[in-house]
């Protein structure tokens, strides 16, 4: 099918613009001597997640189970959860998910979560790997002090079935020197207590670049960077060039010279980064603001005189890349040749 | 299953609240003479809109083809589609779902709409419904004046599959006037011009209950009312004992004594209406801030002395009821007795 085929909204994914912000910044890894793991939450495609793996990535991320279950179910053998695994339910089906896999890793910031992990693998044939996340100014999950990270690291030692694997932070964009502050210290603090740390895990899109600067770091967790978006682009972080992703949405109506109505509404563009003034960049008229959604209707800005004519086809560039994978059953897959092919979103939807 | 096995996060709807929803508004409508045609888009599951029709709506509202296409499915016989259906595979697929019903509708507010379902309607057994969609000053779609209505009645009605069937509105809140000017001059206007103006139609929750002061309307168009949510709380429409629809989640981490962190975050709650002020109200904790949310963590602010232990469960109720509906592929069901039953959202991302 080719693109004005394609019925409206839907998402539109450039296979060759992925294909190679996926190399360039496996480039990027190697020439550091960075461990890539990408966090498939932005494309939550089996499909690219093996480009990611085949263009030299360790593993994966994901940041439920449920991500992980369809990703193992595609053959991906190395996952880590960015997450505390809590409740019953959820450690019965991350033991179950460990037999599937060579290499299975989650993340804790409490003796709770530590102690829920210890007793379901306690007798396991293979140890669950551990790392301490710790808060490095993104104000979310996290210890808050490197000593704190010992504490935990002891806890996780003390349980035969888990193995202290190292630390994982997700810091804020500039937040380099508090990344390397805390993961320099708390190696060394370990090491005093016998604890050796193989894994320092840093990521986030918009420093990507910048990723060389976190010195105590030897593995980078990054999602966006595959499709980009909106927001990266307003951070400098790459060009509108560079955007795998857009939404193809339909001129519905004009009913004023200064406003536009668009087939795409807060169901696909979502309302994610209202800061960014508007929700989405239109291609070909960086002047034109997407200035509401409801729900199935997006509401354009211009001025006096409507550039669009009632059935006309825009393309545009969302403002987070991740949220509108997870708004659609299905993207739509752009060759060269200008066919596409669609593709059911296998991990989308999946919260727990 | 009770409540408390279920995986969280997840989105719970109390039946007997819905009910009562659903019961209320509908004695209102029968008492001030209103033909009640509530829209899907809040529930997308065929169950609550039959309870709907059995309680005395007359038809349903569905926003896409798609939505309606799942309810006709369910056994709906009459529907309206409030959206400019555009292009050849919609008027298609727009023909095939007449043939299943028993009334279909659309609205238009333009000659292009209009000439594109004029076409695909020639020589139709049953016409289609048409009716003009009026910009009362919610500043979305619909034609800007009455003399403008006329003239794309007058279109209509030149179409022989096509019946001309009245006017429709989606007011913003605080707009019964603009509604009544509108609703009461164009009928007149059209009269002149012989064409009779069957259905008056308007719409929106936040008004609700002065929906009888619309008194050039006759027919309500309402979704959020079934579930309710803090937003319509916070606009004084309902109680937050009316509210059926709540996320259930699980508090992760702790980090700090100000802050806990739970496992819903955008991808259920979602980013929806943030000048409320946070992302929704947290079950007997009012104090309490939902701060931030990403993709998969929700960020509470809370003063200094932590309520939350990790591993414990909470309820939140979201601010916006349809998007919530939207983000799961399945609702459970409470029933009075505390069972609830997994129901999956038929309709749920059916963009097109």
């Amino acid at each position: 099918m080719m693109t004005n085929e394609i019925e409206t909204p839907a998402v539109v994914i450039d296979e060759a613009i992925a294909s190679q912000n996926i190399k360039a910044f496996q480039a990027y890894c190697n020439k550091h001597g960075l461990n890539l793991r990408p966090h498939i939450k932005t494309h939550k495609l089996p499909h690219f997640a093996k480009m990611q793996l085949a263009a030299g990535a360790q593993g994966i991320t994901c940041q439920k189970i449920g991500e992980a279950e369809v990703m193992a179910d595609a053959g991906v053998r190395d996952i880590l959860i960015t997450f505390n695994i809590l409740g019953e339910a959820k450690l019965k089906r991350l033991r179950t998910l460990s037999d599937r896999l060579e290499r299975l890793s989650v993340t804790v910031d409490s003796k709770v979560t530590i102690d829920g992990l210890g007793s379901v693998y306690d007798g396991a044939a293979r140890p669950l790997n551990v790392l301490i996340e710790c808060d490095t100014g993104a104000g979310r999950c996290g210890v808050q002090t490197p000593q704190q990270a010992v504490e935990l690291a002891k806890c996780v030692a003390r349980y035969p079935g888990l193995n202290f694997d190292g630390l994982m932070t997700y810091p804020p964009a500039g937040g380099t020197k508090a990344v390397n502050d805390f993961m320099a210290q708390t190696p060394e603090l370990l090491k005093a207590d016998g604890l050796d740390c193989s894994t320092v895990s840093s990521g986030g899109s918009p420093d990507m670049w910048l990723a060389h600067e976190q010195t105590a770091v030897n593995e980078y967790r990054i999602g966006t960077y595959i499709y980009n978006d909106r927001s990266l682009v307003e951070h400098g972080t790459c060009a509108w060039s560079n955007c795998a992703i857009s939404v193809l949405a339909t001129v519905v109506s004009t009913p004023t010279p200064g406003r536009s109505v668009i087939d795409a509404g807060s169901k696909v563009l979502t309302s994610d980064l209202p800061h960014l003034d508007g929700y989405g960049h239109v291609v070909g008229y960086p002047d034109i603001r997407v200035a509401s959604l409801s729900e199935e209707h997006g509401v354009l800005h211009h001025n006096e005189s409507t550039p669009f004519t009632v059935g006309e086809r825009i393309s545009i560039i969302p403002n987070h890349a991740c949220v509108v994978s997870n708004m659609v059953n299905a993207v739509h897959l752009l060759a060269e040749n200008g066919e596409t092919n669609e593709v059911t979103v296998a991990a989308r939807g999946l919260v727990t």
